[in-house]
């Protein structure tokens, strides 16, 4: 790139190591940034380096955070007794867009992946079994329940498996999101796995 | 987004104004910058800030450099009589990804656009007529070329037929860049316009 002087290339070199950024996308993002102000390029910078360097798990559910506990942990309305688990803050944020599901959340931070050499051991587990032992001990008639929303893919699947194994014997209930057809979808374009599961999944109406 | 802590919400909001970022993609980067090494991010930051304070036009070609010259002026090995007018530095860089271009060019940072209110004036025209007349002042045997590579838009042809106009009474020597069918393009699949052009501009085998 020695077309480029020595910042732009470097600019452009920096962004095309982000993921799903290809060179002419960051061709694109660095003429776009060159082109900004400088004082929205520096908040841009700043979004970065502060987010960066100030980011923690929250100290209840493990999201992405930058404060003791995550805007949701914190509020008081939400149903501290009902746990959703899920993979990532991705997955936590895409439920809460649905805007239905009152209860809280536990972030795992990946799923067991023996092939990646991901085990229990590596995703926040421990966290979650010790924050059930903690709920446990203040019996009210309220009980708690572990919604399982790990993916519907191996990992998800193996995963799920293996956090029923763990929660059912303290007696805490487990469940699982429903898998299925998804919303809109067309039957015959859709995977035999999904379909059985779906069959297997099916409720009364 | 009260479901992201407010440091990551500015990331993703920060993210998802530049072009082609939506939210979903704003989100993953976030993410993605969330887990990198604070060193890189901090890197990443930094070139972006660094880029955009210092980046300024080259004095020669108004391409966009952080030096009073771009590296292409200030190599001696180009040939400095033949210059290719071009839109833009994404549009230089195109043609010198080609490796085989080996004048300099003059970039004009855009296209004459009567309907966006981009007139003659908008454009570094200016800059372009100042460079052909001291170019024309040392007499030497080399004939200078101005080719126009603007984009074969509407846009860009106005400004290529408004060039030749401004140009050609001094004598320089006006030429553009072919316009017709892409190399690998399917002839069924090609607009009517494009393919007159590539009929008017046939060449003898």
């Amino acid at each position: 790139m020695e077309y480029y002087s020595k910042q732009i290339g470097n600019l452009i070199g920096a962004l095309s190591r982000l993921p799903g950024i290809g060179n002419k996308t960051a061709q694109r993002l660095a003429f776009h940034i060159l082109a900004m102000p400088p004082k929205d390029v520096r908040e841009l910078a700043n979004a970065m380096t502060d987010a960066r360097e100030n980011v923690k798990c929250c100290r209840e559910c493990m999201t992405l955070t930058d404060d003791e506990l995550c805007p949701i942990c914190s509020n008081a309305k939400r149903n501290h007794k009902q746990i959703m688990v899920v993979e990532n803050s991705r997955d936590l944020a895409a439920y809460e867009k649905t805007g239905k599901y009152t209860g809280v959340y536990h972030v795992l931070h990946g799923a067991i992946s023996p092939l990646n050499g991901v085990g229990p051991g590596d995703i926040r587990l421990k966290e979650l079994m010790s924050r059930l032992s903690r709920l446990d001990e203040d019996d009210d008639e309220v009980k708690t329940e572990v919604i399982v929303a790990t993916g519907s893919d191996l990992e998800g699947e193996t995963t799920a498996m293996y956090i029923s194994k763990l929660v059912k014997p303290t007696g805490i209930k487990v469940t699982r999101i429903a898998s299925g057809v998804p919303v809109g979808g067309d039957i015959e374009y859709i995977d035999e796995v999904t379909l059985l599961r779906a069959l297997e999944g099916r409720t009364e109406l």
